[in-house]
């Protein structure tokens, strides 16, 4: 893929996109915790997207593809595959919008995942659990209903809305030497690039992967698309290939790709909930793990962490 | 106890006590929620006592009463016998004034919690499970060293730091009709109605107490002091008998008392981590619970609830 030609929105998008999506979403907290800067010696600062609407950052993205809708697509309704947080805050969104959103999920979803779009008004279509029976129900959906498919993060909009996340976390502290941030499908880290980019060129972006999911890293040292195939993690927000308006970015702005086993994220994650007391799910973990990891060192450092989000069944927690 | 002869501290006291313990506890954040917000149709702050320092408003009695000793007293340390939230705070609050803790703990105390006391650096004396057994032990260690006995809540200097707790959400808020708090030695509770007294007269302060536990209500309703005997409740913060000091305080500023059972307390709980995705213990959610009870219509009211820590063992949840 030619570095000139991919498609990045520009800082005015992304500032512009943060004021629309403001009154829908929270400005979330950045967070310190003494103990945590210790293991380091430096200073860790935590966007807890945890905190987020629908308990992830996939609100911000959400809001911002249902708001740039014209009238009429508004009307028909927007649909997307996906169990996991992307239609949670795609219900919630298109509630907000007074519209609907139509979700295809796999028949073996977890019930708690699909109470959770049904709580935000979702129409649930359900499918067989395979990548062509959920792309001919979408398909079908979309053709029946007209509705508009919002990609869970291959669309230039819900990059735009992700990208408002590292916006505000460094217009919240000064001076980030790095900020860690989770890459599954890539929506979130190309947004958090863009956005250093623009407001803190100064700033290196680490993206922080999965070793048993991590098609990002081997694309990104390979330079070219690699995908993920039969991802095994803990960490589930995390088991998607990049995607052709992602990869790009992150090729050309993301400073390094580091990955983390299942055993560290859990630790990392557990470390959260015991001295920080806040709940973050798995995925959300891993970029503190890499932080932790020793990989870079991080004394004196100002290290910005998203904490992707908190959706975690709490009767299937890792370490028991 | 006549109505007139009760010490309490007074509003200067209480000031000069928050002023001087902040440089070593954090002024903790006041969190909202708009689902739980729906569920009385009036507003919720609750006081983050879950991110205090070692995870409980206990650092605040703890530190003050540190900073309450002179010279030859703190060179000699301090002494308290406790397996709980107490034990921690007074073995962190010794180790930042370079001094000794000495902390009697039954022997079948869980290690997760020896373990805690030790990262604090406190000095662990073990005694048989009995009350006989650990006043004697205390008795020995406060003779051999000379340390002073500190009150985990029958004490002047612990209430009036810990009611600079809801001196802090008094002022991060404006005009709340109510504060639920949680009672169990009464320290939180009576320091409690005292900042409310001082600094908001009009906000009505309720206890809240669990049903296995509900020595304070029985001994409030009936204006005589009722140990508690045989306490039996998942809010284990909250099994001991009112003080000497806290009752009277107690039965003169606090508005009401009431209780709810365990399955309410676990249901509170629960709600709080799934849905504000941070971590309180079960005697933390003793308070919403009982705002959550229907007992008193909050609908329109500005509610304050005390989460007074966030120490739960991750390997044992009430709802596994």
């Amino acid at each position: 893929m030619p570095v000139n030609t991919y498609l990045i929105p520009d800082k005015e998008q992304i500032a512009n996109a943060a004021a629309k999506i403001a009154p829908f979403i929270h400005q979330t907290p950045v967070l310190t915790s003494d103990y945590l800067n210790q293991l380091i010696e430096g200073k860790f600062f935590f966007k807890c997207e945890n905190f987020q609407k629908v308990g992830a950052f996939k609100s911000r993205g959400a809001v911002n593809a249902l708001l740039s809708l014209g009238k009429d697509e508004l009307l028909a309704g927007v649909a997307t595959h996906s169990s996991g947080n992307h239609a949670q805050a795609l219900a919630r969104a298109a509630a907000i919008m007074k519209t609907k959103a139509y979700i295809i999920m796999p028949d073996n979803a977890p019930a708690v995942k699909v109470e959770a779009v049904k709580t935000y008004g979702g129409v649930i279509s359900f499918c067989e659990p395979t990548l062509k029976a959920r792309e001919e129900t979408l398909n079908e959906v979309v053709e029946k209903t007209g509705a508009t498919f919002i990609h869970p993060y291959n669309d230039l909009k819900i990059i735009t809305g992700q990208a408002s996340c590292a916006m505000e976390l460094l217009h919240q502290t000064s001076k980030l030497d790095y900020i860690f941030c989770p890459v599954g499908g890539g929506g979130l880290l190309s947004g958090t690039a863009l956005s250093a980019k623009y407001w803190s060129p100064k700033t290196k972006v680490i993206g922080c992967e999965p070793q048993g999911a991590d098609d990002a890293y081997r694309s990104f040292v390979s330079g070219k698309f690699v995908p993920s195939e039969n991802p095994k993690t803990i960490a589930d927000g995390l088991l998607t290939s990049l995607g052709t308006l992602t990869f790009p970015i992150i090729l050309n702005h993301v400073d390094s790709i580091l990955t983390v086993n299942d055993s560290e994220i859990i630790s990392a994650m557990k470390l959260v909930w015991e001295r920080m007391k806040i709940i973050i799910e798995p995925s959300a973990a891993v970029p503190l793990a890499v932080a932790l990891s020793g990989q870079i060192d991080l004394e004196g450092k100002n290290v910005g962490v998203i904490f992707s989000g908190g959706n975690v069944d709490l009767k299937k927690l890792p370490w028991l």
